[in-house]
């Protein structure tokens, strides 16, 4: 692409277009961090005023029945089924993905081992996301009973890691870092292959790629509503057992609200059965009612147009900061490859983090991750070609005139 | 008291009547049911636009650092602290306290085993909140290294249960049924005695009375903020580890949030020192913002002021209730004594789910516990004494007029 106004053509073609005019965005920002924090949809100030207004301030108490909130983890899990092909009744939201982790990584090693009580191993990694590690590592100093986590440095290395020692391949549709996809399908037959079960964390698929987990006859998942899905600031994560597995365990997180009858206050732990075994505590309703917001525009679309418009996007925009940005040292970690690459991508620069934030100081807001990443996502229902244009535009002149060298960016420090 | 102008003069010396402007509560309601959730603190409805408009919408991922977010945990704990009788950076604001429990019963079977491995008894009662009993027996099964669940039937067993094999006693303060409240000093020191740690359950005691956990040496705390400290429905629970404790061990919940270095990306978990690291996973934001609404309020009086007042309350409602409504079937069983009473009352009635129905259709909303006990909460925050006098006349009537065998309050099925 040569000029801005091919740009501006290419949007005036997207059918996702409309869908744009339903998040609440400011002028001025192009958001490219959906990947990390989605933008709020539109719609979600108004029902946060129902839910506290209404709901809260009127119903009081009785809107756990009423309003449906003892409900709605269960009813949100069904909305959100769909994205990632899930069946009805196998998808709570609730907790957060470390938590969802713990209960699905407990859950699955336990399966394991009765399967075969040789299989000590959970392999991952070790780009993985680090909460799920670290999930990993609590567990196995908890049970204290000889599991071992296996981490490779590279996804070829994964057929080898994955033997007969092994109960749970733990892995990362989409790196966070790189933007690097598994092929889901060959990757899930490979670890049943050999006798493992196959554990899908879907932070950075759910709503920015198809996934289909019963098709590839996954194990088990858990994923974020906060990223892609627009959820809001630490939205409820969500958790995924397909029927089979549901009923063939408990976790040890549990609480009341994964009991049958958990109003009936028995002293005795009884787990409801199916996908309600994987509640724990009482939720966040203020902030769960807002994922509906979010699900709600997936609504009016289906996940093959977002990731055709996602793939353009990332295409236009790896090609825009190659040829515009060309000698200014930046480097793509993002696969070139489509069926390799998520909704993100991602360059090294060796002032990574400066130019990140001369780029955010004008208004362009990416995220920068240790060590050198450039990471920009890309979240088809609000982004268009026009922003992706104007972004490489003022990363190259912040690269040009050496803005980023400025004493203002070079401060440390920042948690996100 | 003869008259309601008693109760009117008792409301015009009140030295709490100023803040009940402080929360949006509707007229024709009485609310007697703030010990499950909480009225609005009248701040919330803004606090939550400011999140979801400017923080969310405006700042988007800059408010992890800008608005504060990720430190909100840790500041909100802060504030809670004197509440509980806490210091500085024991406390934070997280999760459910389901989860919570997870981690510091975790934790203290770990640090009593290091003391002493033959300590393999969890200590409560049997009329324990069932959520606290479920965590316990899954974490019992999970670790499968026989430990036992030791349930009390009453309190006055709880120093003969305690012994030489006990490695904590899980303790809620205050029954959620009952409104029984236990002497917290005299009972941690038994517990110390016999060897074991103390993990009390304040959910029913945190804004509701006066609790000192580093004066009475207590080892773990869980609580919640959507009940008396009305954060809003399912807002983030709280978890106390007193200094001493901090650095002791880990617990098994080891995401992110916890860690020395969340945003070094490193594949080892290393546990932040202090509080930090009881802290797991991304919490949700819009919701625990509204926490800090609850806290304010609290801030303009004190816990003596407030159990005064309670005390007052729930010693009005049960001297008209047994005066106005007797041979009326109601039994009381809240304790009498001021010292083994929390901030609400509950009687037996043989038909006490149909009454509550009824009390609940003409405007009094207590609620009703499993089996035949009408619990009625008093929070000293918002609920008048005329409000008491009302309530108790209401509940005349429809004992009198025998209203609730109408047939439309006889639907079971309640989740709440």
């Amino acid at each position: 692409m040569k000029h801005r106004e091919e740009a501006l053509a290419l949007d005036r073609d997207d059918p996702l277009a409309p869908l744009r005019g339903q998040f609440a965005l400011h002028p001025g920002v192009i958001y490219l961090d959906g990947n990390s924090l989605g933008a709020p949809p539109a719609a979600a100030a108004a029902r946060a005023q129902a839910v506290i207004g209404s709901e809260w301030g009127e119903g009081l108490i009785r809107s756990w029945n009423t309003a449906g909130w003892f409900a709605l983890p269960r009813r949100l899990g069904n909305k959100l089924a769909p994205l990632i092909g899930a069946a009805e009744n196998e998808v709570v939201v609730t907790d957060t993905i470390s938590i969802n982790l713990f209960k699905v990584l407990s859950a699955a090693l336990k399966l394991a081992h009765e399967r075969d009580p040789k299989r000590r191993v959970i392999v991952s990694e070790c780009s993985n996301f680090p909460t799920d590690l670290y999930i990993a590592q609590g567990l196995i100093e908890q049970l204290d009973r000889g599991y071992e986590l296996r981490l490779v440095d590279d996804p070829s290395e994964l057929p080898e890691a994955i033997g007969s020692d092994t109960a749970v391949a733990m892995i990362t549709h989409v790196n966070y870092r790189t933007g690097y996809m598994h092929d889901m399908a060959a990757l899930t037959g490979m670890i049943h292959q050999a006798g493992a079960l196959a554990l899908w964390d879907l932070a950075h698929s759910a709503g920015a790629v198809p996934v289909d987990l019963n098709g590839v006859g996954a194990d088990y998942a858990v994923g974020c509503t906060y990223k892609y899905l627009n959820g809001g600031p630490g939205s409820p994560a969500f958790v995924w057992v397909p029927h089979r597995h549901q009923n063939a365990f408990a976790q040890p997180l549990s609480g009341w609200w994964g009991h049958r009858t958990p109003f009936a206050m028995n002293p005795r732990y009884q787990p409801d059965d199916g996908i309600g075994r994987f509640l724990c505590g009482t939720q966040p309703m203020v902030s769960m009612a807002l994922v509906e917001a979010g699900l709600d525009v997936f609504l009016q679309t289906d996940m093959q147009t977002i990731r055709r418009k996602s793939l353009a996007l990332t295409d236009l925009f790896i090609e825009l900061v190659e040829t515009r940005c060309a000698g200014m040292s930046l480097k793509l970690v993002t696969p070139r490859a489509h069926v390799q690459r998520g909704s993100h991508a991602s360059f090294e620069h060796p002032h990574g983090y400066e130019v990140m934030q001369a780029l955010i100081a004008r208004g362009v807001i990416g995220d920068y991750r240790e060590p050198h990443v450039l990471r920009f996502g890309f979240t088809p229902l609000y982004t268009r070609f026009v922003d992706v244009w104007d972004a490489v535009e003022t990363l190259r002149d912040v690269l040009a005139t050496e803005a980023w060298r400025s004493p203002e960016f070079a401060a440390r420090g920042s948690v996100t």
